[in-house]
């Protein structure tokens, strides 16, 4: 369907941006990563994790980029989880080397692509239900790999995982059945519990689901079996999941980028990571900016960000702008307009053509949206890092 | 940092589907075109047009995939929309010859593009500030390209053009002091009217906007500035903008698919568009199908599906599902539960491993989600068509 080059020569969508470039002059919509920020946020998380002598496991759903993977390990991280298995197939071919897929299957082609990984890399996946076990032992079987299975228990979300220590059991009794899967403990997550916002209700809620997995662990003790891994937590919970004694494994995501969603929660402990991503947008049109509703319109709408958690915030000079707010998103425009509250008014709104930074509500399906992130070192461009993973949902 | 293929042989993501496959087989989460019901949304938009008379140019930011714009042109369509600049690249590469970007744009490489394109095909694109037309006209320039350049007026969203027929009158006239620039008429859009539910007030709503869009254009006439085309309409409004007589050209995007959100609308006339796109998913864990209350998991959630116009329908047999639900999207998670109604319980949940289709919220930005379009012939896959434009927002 596609006219050979010759046909429209000289014709080609340019890079966003090139390294050296000021960031000002960036090309938008855009996603902009903060070096120094991002770089904070990982060693932060990284020390935390060593001090607790807990392993570092980041979860690549929330950058899809086999950059960031890379920086992760090499700051200590003991490898990645993913939350699909199509998503982890460039990691492994970037050349990292475990993978958690934190989700159950469905498929023999999923199943396959998985077996097929694990023969280049140290794989593993979860189960909630006997009949996964025995489409994971066919694909293993074929592809002459092992895959490492984690029985994921429910510890109050209600969604995924086996309710009690004698189904979770029975899950490991079944995986022992077959030479090439390879028990490696429990998943105990808790997605619900990240975005509890008052500090307190947050480390109660943790603290229940700690405890609900720590019961799981010693009744399958009781009954012999040992659980060399017990993976689990998020950003919100990950400081009272590090402070647990139970989980010997974090799978947190989104602190590297710190969305306005999760900066809603309140931080009263040692942990507080900072918004190192933003949308970098572009005003391009004024004309309803001296009307009765004054207003002006950017150039990143509902194909540059996902709103489910909220609109994003408008970011200033040096922390979210205190005369704008971004008050609603169409399919590819971004509506701003004067904050109301003392002081504001349609003076403080951008003029045409300038670029304006949004810190997204959600980072994970933001991500999801862009083939590249441009990171930023101070005013200038630095990189350019592809979204490898991005759409990779299977 | 990717290592080479050799270094993880076999290793590859099959495509979703292939011709020939049973559609139940599709793997998921995917996009489902049903080509039938799609060729009788293409067919009746296009009898509808010629009855009135009026050119219809498809707005390609609701399918991003030069099949489909290839298809509505073979029907008669003048041409397409595209609402950005590097949205148009992959259909002029495909061979579109007539594009118009119903949209303002800033930025030097925006028109440099743009510019670029226009010397391999038919370019316009929107201005509601003399800015604009100078760099614009800069652009076409240095490109040695004619560009067609409309001016948008604001017919009451309040969004982007300007807000009287002076303003209009000054802009026509600043367009005109350039010879790579020329005027080919008025935009006249109203997205709010889309989504108005109830007909009657549809209706007035857009009889509003084209008496808005009637009166800039007499006061043109009268300063001697003839408008060679008024574009506007969506696939809400479009039945009034047919038959109001004002409009010589209309661009509806969604009917092609006819999402959720459209679907809430009240049709009583002469229009009415089938669903014709599905997202299809599968049930990946029913390890809560069994607790007091009953769910099943999808592996379709936030990454596979835009949320903001609301969550999806489950599609069952012939038409919405009577006795399940899609709840709650997380990042890769879609809860399903019984409908609450009569009749419905646990025991009408899916099973472990079922194929489920869903019909998107609003289809624009969940289009933006997916590489390629599976597209069916009754039960059995026909072909896969890439979404070119897919990401393309700058």
């Amino acid at each position: 369907m596609t006219l050979p080059d010759s046909a429209t020569p000289g014709l080609r969508l340019a890079p966003p941006a090139v390294a050296g470039q000021p960031a000002a002059t960036i090309d938008t919509p855009s996603l902009v990563l903060d070096l120094d920020v991002f770089e904070r946020n990982l060693a932060q998380m990284q020390q935390a994790a060593d001090k607790a002598g807990v392993h570092l496991r980041p979860h690549a759903k929330a950058h899809k980029c086999p950059a960031i993977a890379l920086a992760q390990i090499a700051r200590g991280a003991v490898g990645i989880c993913c939350q699909k298995v199509s998503e982890a197939l460039p990691f492994v071919q970037a050349g990292v080397t475990d993978i958690h897929i934190s989700n159950e299957i469905a498929g023999t082609a999923k199943a396959a692509l998985l077996a097929g990984m694990a023969r280049h890399a140290r794989l593993s996946v979860c189960v909630d239900d006997a009949r996964q076990i025995g489409a994971l032992a066919e694909a293993a079987g074929h592809a002459g790999s092992t895959i490492g299975v984690f029985v994921e228990i429910d510890v109050g979300q209600g969604r995924c995982g086996v309710a009690d220590a004698p189904a979770a059991l029975r899950l490991v009794q079944a995986i022992g059945a077959h030479a090439r899967l390879e028990f490696r403990g429990l998943q105990a997550y808790h997605g619900g519990i990240q975005h509890v916002r008052d500090y307190a209700s947050r480390r109660q809620a943790a603290a229940d689901a700690a405890a609900r997995t720590a019961a799981v662990v010693a009744e399958l003790a009781e009954a012999g079996v040992a659980c060399p891994t017990v993976t689990g937590g998020g950003s919100g919970s990950v400081e009272f999941d590090l402070a647990s004694g139970v989980y010997t494994e974090i799978q947190p995501g989104s602190y590297i980028f710190m969305d306005a969603d999760y900066g809603r929660n309140d931080y009263s402990g040692a942990l507080r990571f900072e918004h190192s991503l933003f949308i970098a947008s572009t005003v391009m049109s004024v004309a309803a900016a001296t009307r009765p509703a004054p207003r002006v319109v950017l150039d990143a709408g509902l194909k540059s960000m996902a709103v489910d958690s909220g609109l994003p915030l408008v970011w200033g000079a040096a922390g979210p702008d205190q005369a704008l707010a971004y008050v609603a998103a169409n399919d590819e425009h971004g509506i701003v307009e004067p904050l109301t509250r003392a002081g504001a008014s349609a003076a403080s709104l951008p003029a045409l053509g300038t670029q304006v930074l949004l810190v997204p509500g959600h980072c994970d399906p933001t991500l999801n949206l862009y083939d590249e992130i441009v990171g930023v070192r101070g005013q200038t461009v630095a990189c350019l890092w592809p979204v490898a993973a991005r759409g990779l949902s299977r």
